[in-house]
């Protein structure tokens, strides 16, 4: 039985998982072997019958995994023992396959393409984060909440906002992501240490011909594998998008809390488990799973950061980690993505609560808006701040209301008319910029990949 | 299909990984609800017959991983679906199953038992390394050969020498791991948030008779978990000691090159695929993989210190995070050490490469030697070394022999007789105490477990 | 003007800086030289006279920085620079400073005299913190209030009980500090590759008087450095206790938000400059400051670990990265230390708001106060489940109390009277074994360093 | 006296160090605070008068650091002890400095504009390092030597290819600091939480109105803080780049090792202390610095992506980790780039030892070469294989030259001539595309910073 919760089936998406299985793993190698087959025939390096029938027997069905597997208990090298099941059912025409190459042209070629179809997949789950923040930024620019600073209710800002935030990280997210796809996603055939010297004379001709068909461009220059830089770049890449997911998980695991209580994940209260006896304990899971999983991520960095220095035209410690640290950081992700996607679309929100938070401080977290009209109105800053200061402190010591105490205040009367302070304390008039900036933000996040 | 290459079965022994496996996890879980039963029965919290009933049908064969899933499928929470199952087949009795208990005393608890077999496993494994370090040690402490620092000839080591060096790190990491086990092994039956509030007034001997009952002590207090700084600390133990046999790994791969080829890892000439053209290319592989994998568990460190700060009496963030850490920490581990011992029983040791090594500098490395005498008879520390810097350099420029040069010196043929001067460039007779060394440092290391 | 924040001032106690300090630095360094001599000279390798010279003469006030540095800037070697100074101070007595030492001999045996003695401020400010906690513990060991799991209110627990886990937790790294000091503070004296060869037949003599001179055990063994998992492990540990004040400090940050507020950091009103417009805001920043900190800590242990596996008898890869991070893992802990020390010592603690807290959920946090009492008298755990999680739905859908709509319930106020229901909806008649724990938990705590 | 070796003066250029000092990091903030009042005043919201003399005075010449220390002393607030002291010398002015600001609009934009200049001066390393390696790569592009994997003898490459490796690399990492640099250099002047509230009705104009007169582009939404991602990401690039030097360095640590001695760091000879008295010892001290230094940059990453999910509109705790991440991510890289940018200038080239090293193996090296000419001509690839595999076991087993062997053997010189074995055998011949290769990623390469 299965121990890692990719393969108990607790992470990843199915979709997502079928690109690193097994079986998908060794159908991109054969994937990999036809494709140079039939461009080393086609540029007469090898029979072109035989490229055909290579090309036709490189499917999982003919050279299964429990072939390779066998054979590969025997030779101790999982690649070499793809190769000789292949050539053993391709018959005579079998001594052609692999031709000039190395097993890292096959490897790392074909990570190229698995990870290439992930990428995708990634991409299309953060761009449809993406425009749900940016929906919800839209829909909520104006509906304002409490703003904090150091845990502490600071002044207002709306829930819009908040999410326009997080739409904008995502979109750099995105923006990253195709960035360095030109870097990651790079075939290569250059042989055991990266001069071509196998593949002959058409060396070059060879590996346009393989790159074409499979669809990828070749790295300009590589040793016996391609340069682990880029590999390094996507996790760095990974482990920077896990926190930002993780930094909207703790959000709203912290907006959650009971005493706040602003907005939460939502809640299927038919059948799960929560604290059943205890109907206000709605734990964010699913949140709290994001957050968990992006410390994974962060741990991800080390390893691949590590393969880069490898010795020489290569030394294989980077293999052993690669065979967690490649598939873990694209299907960690896109558990992270989907779960984060269902948060965002069943996020519930509660304006009351929202309201009930603005006035818990009674009208201190709009001080600084009396503040700017005073100093404006031609008290000067310092003299202006003198006077919050003191009415602020009156107001939390006597618990009362700031506006009740800034009433009682002649150099605040002879300034401001009850009116206006009464429009000065109300969170709504002090949100800034903030639907505005939303709109910034928005039209900016829906660029990203554009 | 599996993609964690724990899950394909490439890492790991079966020993290691059959106790982290869902079944066996699911196994620990009843264990500890059947102990939890017991020990309420015994001290009347639950009826006697009950507690057998539940303890009787505390078992895989009849709780099995196929129903818990179902249930959870439902629940979304998976010790519950346990815990639901038990219910279901104990009946009437079912009621009792769990009694006053929370999930994670069911969890930490479980994890407890697992790691204390798994840290069995280990601490064998260890020992083993250590005794063939050991014996490599005393066998070969005057086999002497090149040493290096900086990758340059410095002055003569010995075999020996350099595996009491790792025998002596290799014992101080099986004490650590002593240490830490009476931190790592403790369970707890706290309830939701630590006060045991659930288990009523015999809370203590409910616990007493748990623990007991599983051979393990309880933590002296804890939240809804067990504090994670245990675990932790557990953790950076496994990247230090992985790091360590990346030392030991990473020697013998550079003492392995081409070029240097003083030791060599074995090689099952028959039937492993190396690179049969080249005999003489014998990749280290299994180095290269404990190297590798010492980068995974470096890794591990990050998310496992991170989930020490965690909000309140806990809050889920460690538990995805978790399901990766512990039992990869335990079984890459395990692969890890399974490696190094093949790698140690089967070291090849080519004397002869040594020896050669040894003249390569043409007596440079000796000059110490010569230096040292000088100086203590008379000519002074200063002299003595401008003599040899002479020398060295006059040997180097002229491809020459030390001996030749400092044969031709009269300020060193006045002091050293050239039968002493041909003792003196014997890189034999500059080993220091290695020898004793070695017996000092093995002695120390066999202690390590006592 | 200095960059790093230690050395512009802001981290780092003065006496722990000191330490650290390059004149202190070069101190200790010229303290192993004479007790090199000293040593030496009683065993008759060196003249007596010379010793004491080379003694008299290996303070900084003679061998200053300044001197050293000009030094340095011609040989690019620090280590050289001073014993090439020494020697020249020391006239024609000179030739015996250094007699057959290597530069780490010197290195390595000084950061074991500047780390012991670090590691005993770390020690007895580790001290304080647990008696801090252990008082705070005892004496709230009553003082309910919500516990809380995933941020949302669960069960109640008491002051003293978060303290004790607190407590519990210091008091096991104090533990295990002492643990590893037994491994880290070693020094050595055994040459260029570790065999003591320049130290001649002596040599262990040497050793001896060296390290008892010098109050230092030596290594059993070691190459040109001692061993780097022994630094590795006190940077694991820093990172894993800096890890634990991280969570006192995010516990803090998170019972001092505006919505909470149970305590709060200490505050000098008069003339720290927080928000002073908002004196409801008042920002945990001592806190935040531990949190911050921790990071730094946890990144430190990457380039620990990696420092362990050196090639050879050493390669040079680790003196750069210790440059950082041995002073840095002790002085940032110390920074944090004091700091935690001083946010206990004036931690203001708010009664009123934890029982206002306790109230918000109206009973519900104490549902399964009373599912267990219906359970126990009777009812069954399912039964008992099911009616309260029906009143609990009812009580928060409805926005009552818990209370009264149980006492609307025949079920259960067939077997529970008004009183009794009263009482078990008290949450100070449900923290359970908490004041038990917290005394338990203290004793055990107190013993971590005796 | 200072501690960390960037304040001693170890580490990074005095042009790098000078942006981050104290006194430059204060002009930065006063120059944030000429540019508000300047832009302010233009907009009409202050007046004209002020803002000019607040410029005038907004320098560390007026608003001293020493001021500043005495000003913070009380205040415990570094950025409002500058505005203060600046407020104070400009007296009535005074009042309309950091009119509507909040401390990060200051800190946060100081820091663009610290990481712009710093940024350059990094760009024009790496330019220069890439330069180099380009004109490495083509000088020595057919000068061939061993390619090595597993640290074992492979095939031949040549000098030039390896060089070219590295500067594509190089290349990428240029491209990807390009790139980064758009997220990165972003100021911020939206106040309290982000939405420019305090800014009053032209909070666009002003912002625009700083940006200009900074030369910075505003982040299109933000908190208190510029989003953390942005950092988070130049660090992971840090580590990718620092590990791509560490590979060079590591690279030629591996080839100067005395046994291999291909390549070598410059040495100066007459001062630096080596190892005098053995002249052969010429340690690699720049690369080890180099690959010592990207340990600790590897551990950057840490603290740098904690920082990503600070709570709501910011918490402080990114703060203490960031005075030393970010000076210390740019410095500690200055100091690798200059080290590395000295070593590629003074590398010494041995060709005779790569001529002699490309022997030692007898031929085997280049068995690849006859086999894929048997298996072309005719024999097929498996046959080829089985007869190269068993003349090179031979001339392996014998100690003989493979073309010795292959000489006698009837199924090779049927096929290939006396002539054709000798040009076989010649390395020169075996290098593939190489050349091709250099010049292609040499192209390449210069196209990256354009």
């Amino acid at each position: 039985m299965p121990i890692c919760p990719i393969d108990t089936g607790r992470y990843g998406s199915k979709e997502m998982r079928a690109l690193f299985e097994e079986e998908s793993r060794l159908q991109r190698y054969l994937d990999v072997e036809a494709a140079l087959a039939l461009a080393q025939a086609e540029l007469g390096e090898i029979p072109q019958e035989s490229a055909v029938r290579i090309s036709n027997h490189a499917n999982v069905s003919v050279v299964t995994p429990e072939k390779v597997k066998l054979k590969e208990a025997k030779t101790k090298h999982d690649l070499m023992a793809m190769v000789e099941v292949l050539s053993e059912e391709c018959g005579e025409d079998g001594k052609y396959v692999h031709w000039g190459a190395t097993s890292y042209d096959i490897v790392d070629t074909s990570w190229a393409l698995i990870m290439r179809d992930a990428s995708k997949i990634l991409e299309a789950k953060l761009g449809r984060i993406r425009d749900l923040l940016c929906d919800l930024a839209l829909k909520h620019k104006s509906l304002v909440m409490v703003g904090r600073t150091h845990g502490q209710h600071a002044v207002p800002v709306t829930l819009g906002f908040k999410m326009a935030v997080f739409a904008a990280e995502v979109a750099r997210n995105i923006q990253r992501l195709k960035e360095l796809e030109n870097r990651l996603l790079v075939g290569k055939l250059s042989g055991a240490v990266g001069t071509m010297a196998s593949q002959g004379e058409k060396a070059f001709e060879v590996e346009m011909g393989v790159m074409e068909r499979l669809g990828l461009k070749p790295a300009e220059i590589s040793t016996q594998v391609v340069c682990r830089d880029r590999i390094a770049e996507f996790i760095c890449w990974s482990a920077v998008t896990a926190s930002g997911l993780d930094r909207i998980a703790t959000e709203i695991r912290n907006l959650q809390r009971t005493e706040i209580l602003e907005v939460a994940e939502g809640f299927e209260a038919s059948t799960q488990v929560g604290s059943s006896t205890m109907p206000h304990k709605q734990n964010p899971v699913d949140c709290e799973k994001v957050s968990g999983l992006a410390k994974v991520m962060r741990g991800l960095v080390v390893p691949a950061l590590e393969n880069i220095p490898l010795w020489h035209e290569r030394d294989l410690t980077d293999s052993s980690s690669e065979r967690f640290i490649i598939p873990f950081s694209f299907i960690v992700m896109d558990e992270m993505l989907t779960t984060m996607e269902r948060v965002l679309k069943n996020l519930r929100i509660f304006p009351e609560n929202m309201r009930k938070n603005l006035r818990l401080t009674k009208g201190a977290i709009l001080s600084e808006a009396v503040m700017m009209i005073l100093a404006r109105r031609g008290m000067g800053r310092q003299a202006a701040h003198e006077a919050l200061r003191k009415a602020s402190i009156r107001a939390f010591n006597e618990g009362r209301d700031l506006k009740d105490v800034l009433a009682e205040m002649p150099e605040v009367t002879g300034l401001i008319t009850a009116e206006e302070l009464e429009d000065l304390l109300n969170p709504e008039n002090y949100i800034g910029k903030a639907p505005e900036l939303v709109e910034r933000a928005v039209a900016a996040a829906r660029q990203a990949d554009v």
